[in-house]
């Protein structure tokens, strides 16, 4: 019973002193944390304790083992097949888990997807999904289970079993400027996917304009942790560095995106989202067992979308999730907004640069996602991008076409949007990459 | 109103990323928690990024401001006279207070002396003062006025309406491990003694195994800090860095305390702590413009205390505050023990050193001090040292008189008392000096 030795002050002192603290200090005080014998003010203290003086490897671990086992660990050994999941760190019109779940579950592994809503200029897979209508997010893990075992793949919400010690910890941290640390927001991503009960994880790790990791080293730093953190638990475990300095592929808004995610199941819809999503494929395929190499992994998941399984497999799972399925057979049936308008650029040559993270803060000016937790979303308003990074534009032509609900919020957006875009007379010398690196085994080891 | 304007949570990335906080800012969130506006979590992650990233000057004398107009200054404009005090960080046998404050009144000046309790291994000035029957230091400020025109002096604890920020702030620091931070040690003390309405003030801050910064830098570090802070709040403050390698005098525990308090009254008592008393209370009379120098102030003192117009006005407080003066004219009359017992020297040499801490935690062992806040303290017990560093002793001499009321504590006490002495062959090269420097004004400027 290691709680009844610690005392919630030695373990505060010792953090701010720079001393290690062992597996037994940080599960007691996680443990005790939950239960609310330890006060929020003594987490407090010692969450920036954690956020100045840093986490060493071991103690990221022991933190995301003691989050994971604060609350239920999803058994999933009766499914026969391997269970794998992906995570985003999120970014502007990121729809990749849309396409992957059921993709991946039509190649024969499980995806117990949990997910999350959008917060600030980022969206949210749990919103885009609730754009489809009487789609349910928060289903009781019974109704999970059995979701998985008939169609492979479910998404949920976070449900109040899983790791409620991070949902304690991170209502928090968001109080008292203790959000941005690697190490917490490690233990945080990987305690919630952990408790999934899966084998397998693919990260994506976002860099540039439109991510919270702005500085591709901060990235990859958070990015080691979490794979090192992952192997420790045993888990198989890769981060691919991904590009976020513009956005993913050309639909922004929850509805829309969904539009985008059935363009990409039918075989259609942008480069860049479908070579994001295929890659991503790879590994979890890799990674789960089915594909020797990536590459065999990006074949299978090609051919699931070229036959159309991919796409059944999504229909089957809205339908069981009580989606109208009738909106993914014809998309025009999902929200759409009541009013459009094009930004058009004001001047020829070639797009430079777009902002990424002021189109995402132009999305939720429009309604489509949350500056506070408690905002609802209008999952109807967002934006189709018609030149990205690299693209040819003439005066007076469209960069973008807002769907909007409301006229002031249009006014408000369409500028950020036309701000947000640089036009240089010469094309770009380099378009960043999509993938800038992978990340499978982190050499330091503490 | 700059509360209206400030956020706490901006308040705590900014201190978090070493920024420096603005007056407004940090007045601001002092007026927020002590309003109880802003929670006990979101100042527990302040005071453990403040702790950590330390404050500059400035942000330290905003803070300490801050603190002291969390709740009533006291106007003693009315007194004709200037008015200084006297603060010590803490030591053992340290009742020099219980000198001054009477010693200095019967020089012509105000003494409005609030103090504090014993804790941990230290005595606390209340603690001494109430071992006199009848002593009551819970006066109403109305009433601590009366006694103050009545006799110059009058010594009481921590009123409600004085700072109450730091009350507030002190109790979340002890179960935060965000009290050793000489930053905030510094706003600590001198918000509650510029809250006394003086002009002056003679810091003793103690360095040594018996006092809370076992290191001179450290106690140096702490003595510019409050010097430079007082000096920024336009008050005449000097520092002194005294000795607290051994206990300072002979007794130990609140009634003999008071006994060895008389003795020097009476022109008697120990050399080294009459000489302190002597040093302080010289910088008090010449900080209060009673004297124009230190080495006249000491003379000052020493008439006072020859005439025994001292001695007289420490009567006078003591009636005037409830105290039984019968005890003050025959010291029989203290609480005493019920028994005694002799530690005695294993073998014969000369004492090299006195751990002075073990000694302040034997009388905390016999009752006579505080582990926790909520303890009571047996006024009685304590010890009274017969040897101290340099001091000749035969094998089966006497080193210190023990007084208990428990013969199981009594017990742990003298082994502790026992296991402190370290006696040696030869007599210490060198004694520690009584006052190591005085810090006058601080060189830095932040």
């Amino acid at each position: 019973m290691p709680q009844e030795t610690i005392r919630a002050i030695d373990v505060i002192r010792k953090k701010r002193d720079e001393q290690e603290l062992s597996r037994a200090e940080i599960e007691g005080f996680i443990q005790g944390y939950t239960a609310g014998e330890i006060p929020d003010y003594q987490a407090a203290a010692w969450l920036m304790a954690a956020v100045i003086r840093g986490l060493t490897r071991a103690e990221t671990a022991a933190l995301t083992d003691a989050m994971l086992r604060s609350g239920e660990v999803l058994d999933l050994s009766d499914f026969p097949a391997r269970k794998v999941d992906k995570h985003s760190t999120g970014g502007v019109g990121d729809k990749t888990s849309l396409v992957l779940a059921p993709l991946i579950a039509a190649g024969g592994l499980i995806v117990p997807m949990i997910s999350g809503r959008g917060l600030g200029h980022t969206g949210g897979t749990l919103d885009k999904l609730e754009s489809i209508p009487g789609f349910n997010v928060n289903l009781p893990v019974a109704e999970f289970r059995r979701v998985l075992h008939a169609c492979g793949c479910c998404m949920i919400g976070q449900t109040a079993e899983i790791a409620p010690a991070d949902r304690k910890l991170y209502a928090l941290r968001d109080v008292t400027a203790t959000v941005e640390s690697p190490y917490l927001i490690c233990a945080s991503i990987m305690s919630k996917k952990l408790a999934e009960g899966i084998d397998a994880l693919v990260l994506d790790v976002k860099t540039g304009s439109g991510a919270f990791m702005k500085k591709e080293e901060d990235a990859v730093f958070l990015a080691e942790l979490m794979v090192e953190t992952g192997e420790r638990m045993g888990k198989k475990v890769v981060a691919l560095i991904t590009d976020m300095d513009q956005p993913l592929g050309l639909h922004v808004g929850n509805s829309l995106e969904v539009v985008e995610v059935l363009d990409i199941l039918h075989g259609k819809g942008p480069e860049d989202l479908r070579e994001l999503c295929l890659e991503l494929a790879g590994w979890m395929f890799h990674l789960g067992g089915s594909a020797a190499t990536v590459v065999q992994g990006r074949k299978t998941a090609e051919q699931l979308i070229q036959s159309g399984k991919a796409l059944q497999r999504f229909r089957q799972m809205v339908e069981l999730q009580g989606g109208d399925v009738r909106a993914i057979d014809d998309p025009s049936r999902l929200p759409r907004a009541r009013h459009t308008v094009e930004v058009s650029s004001s001047k020829s040559g070639y797009v430079a640069e777009i902002a990424c993270e002021a189109i995402g803060v132009a999305c939720v000016v429009l309604g489509g996602g949350r500056e506070k937790k408690e905002d609802t979303v209008d999952p109807a308003v967002g934006m189709i991008l018609h030149k990205k990074v690299g693209d040819s534009v003439t005066a007076g032509e469209s960069l973008c076409t807002v769907h909007y609900n409301s006229e002031t919020r249009a006014e408000r957006a369409t500028q950020l949007i036309q701000d947000s875009y640089r036009i240089a007379a010469a094309p770009p010398l380099k378009v960043r990459p999509l993938v800038h690196r992978v990340i499978q085994r982190s050499k330091e080891a503490n």
